[in-house]
């Protein structure tokens, strides 16, 4: 106890993950007196197919547009 | 917010997962007048050896009947 | 199978729970061909002072000014 | 997009939440470079009777001892 | 390690869920091994305006059935 | 309902995973008297390197020694 879930849009490095595991950590035990031991956090990374906002998967928003829209729109 | 976390038992096409999130964000939108792009919707695809019902990994449920118990049963 | 999870910052009526409950089955019946029996879906309507978006408590984030302050930028 | 969800056993006073939540953004703000107007925070006061850990619920495991086994004990 | 979440329909009395938190906590020591200090476990109770299933919400599906529709019936 | 989630740190064999289906289940079904048909049961088996406790991710904390130092330290 505390149980912390953190799920992010595609992936991050080792190290990042050990440090935002260092960071929320840090924060239960100064916020709340927390004992780091007991603090689990899991982080799932999730892949812009399985990932929607705005009514869309952030693989559609983000995909580079089809390069014969970008030639059409540079010569209007 | 909203945030909205789907689980599968098995995948889906990547078509079927963005109509799937075009569709929930559209009835949050609808339903409750939230803003399309502060939801959030994740799709979990589960193997059916993770997923369990009716006391069984959907694995198990599922998995074809060995020949022998077929051929008995069929002369029977 | 599938099971839903939708967090609401704030409160919904029944009436939109249930309208919210059906839309998101037969998206799931209608682009997956699941069993709507099989469908879970679980509404958390989370208090604003347990969201946090942007780095602040929605609680914070939508707070009424203090009425000075108001006075004080109406009279420049 | 990330999206984070703390469980705590017991409750936090809003400050303490708040708190949080700018701490946990800042992490992920730092760590990954993400837009903090996309970070999501949901905590979720647990209470001890529904939080479990070493097979006892927390209410139970620090429960008060009865009056009559502490004089005991106190008395040999 | 290992975090367990369960959502029940509905509430369950302390005993109950003590109960539970100990059965499941077994089960994962004696699969697996696991340090049963180290299992966490969060029982949800859901309440029916807030749990769907077959496209409907609990509250609705379980409701009494209005007096006139049962009258109606039983002097058929 | 209901729906329980378990997630594991490092992976669980398919035998495993089952006995713990049929574990869960049963609590389930003997202390609530719940229809097992209508148990989900999600066991998600989350890597090391994104499972953290004590602050650190478990891929640090269960990393073997680099030789150096063991060397070092047994020639003391």
């Amino acid at each position: 106890m505390p149980f912390v879930s953190i799920r992010l849009a595609g992936t991050a490095t080792k190290d990042q993950k050990s440090a935002i595991v260092a960071d929320v950590t840090q924060s239960l035990v100064t916020r709340l007196g927390k004992n780091p031991a007991a603090v689990q956090i899991v982080i799932e990374e999730v892949s812009p197919e399985n990932y929607g906002a705005g009514g869309q998967l952030l693989a559609d928003r983000d995909a580079p547009k089809p390069q014969e829209d970008a030639h059409a729109e540079s010569s209007q």
